[in-house]
């Protein structure tokens, strides 16, 4: 569904939890990461029990016009598969050369970035903290903290979303726990750079 | 002062009060208010007294390309002109066609917005409460409550400000008090519509 965006519009979020009124949330569990995480068998494990919400996120549906903006929350909730941190799969934008804001309202976060280069970079979040998103970067928010993850986000409207590599390699790096705090290591599956 | 933005970037901002350290803000006095407010005289005799800040806003030099995002944080303190509250100067963008989101963060405030072929539109905002500014209207923030009203912001970083009609006979409507809430009347300088 797709708003009016030619007249004004009011949207709610809670801006403790992320969460709106004026949608359905996208949400992802445990089974959605499949192919995404280093330990799969920790995965495959955890699911056994249930297959726990991961992350959720509130995307008003926004024309895709260059003079629009897309907007919304995104909330990840506190975890790990084996010691990587629950994290969102993250895109880069379709329109490549298009950048993103994320503001910090909740928790403690990393936003994990990289672009098609191989440039990988991060940024630690929380809340009133805003990340500024390069163009040409995939983003992937985690949550390194005890807390849901809370931020709002805005991109153009016609960016689209493009998985690419992380698709099929995931992202160069892994953020895991290493002695009660996060560590970002080389994702094997790219090796090192 | 632009950043530069095709490396990530971390800014702050204080959610309760919209004040960032990473910059001085742009600040907007009584006396900046001249030619804008209904009641000259009581901008006058107001001004006597003390020169007083109306509003201030944190707005990041992002380079004005249509595929970044300009963004701040924008806070209207409480007050009055005679009877008409606190408010932002306001913009149309110079590229009409482009729209800009709020995110109230604290406060009670209204977004009082107008296109060029004289359409008046108005959304009220509280903590959470996003306004969707469509793509061709002057949009000005209105402080109507007793606290300051505190905004996030997000436009394309191209837009640009163009102050049209705005600058010489004030918006369509003029937002004052009445009976201890807000009214919105009509603005004599264009007469009723």
């Amino acid at each position: 569904m797709s708003y009016n965006v030619d007249t004004s519009s009011i949207f709610s979020f809670a801006l403790e939890t992320g969460i709106s009124g004026d949608k359905v949330s996208s949400k992802r569990y445990l089974s959605n990461l499949k192919g995404m995480v280093a330990d799969e068998a920790a995965l495959e494990e955890m699911m056994k029990k249930e297959d726990s919400l991961v992350y959720e996120f509130y995307e008003m549906g926004v024309p895709e016009h260059p003079g629009d903006l897309a907007f919304g929350s995104t909330i990840c909730y506190p975890g790990k598969v084996g010691d990587e941190y629950f994290m969102t799969k993250g895109h880069f934008h379709t329109i490549l050369d298009t950048a993103e804001v994320y503001l910090c309202l909740k928790g403690r976060g990393l936003m994990l970035m990289e672009n098609p280069e191989g440039d990988v970079t991060h940024e630690i979040l929380t809340p009133g903290k805003m990340v500024y998103v390069p163009k040409r970067y995939a983003h992937r928010s985690v949550n390194i903290g005890n807390e849901p993850f809370v931020q709002f986000f805005v991109f153009r409207a016609d960016a689209g979303h493009d998985y690419g590599t992380i698709e099929t390699k995931g992202y160069r790096k892994l953020v895991v726990e290493r002695d009660g705090d996060f560590a970002i290591i080389d994702n094997p599956k790219w090796g090192s750079k």
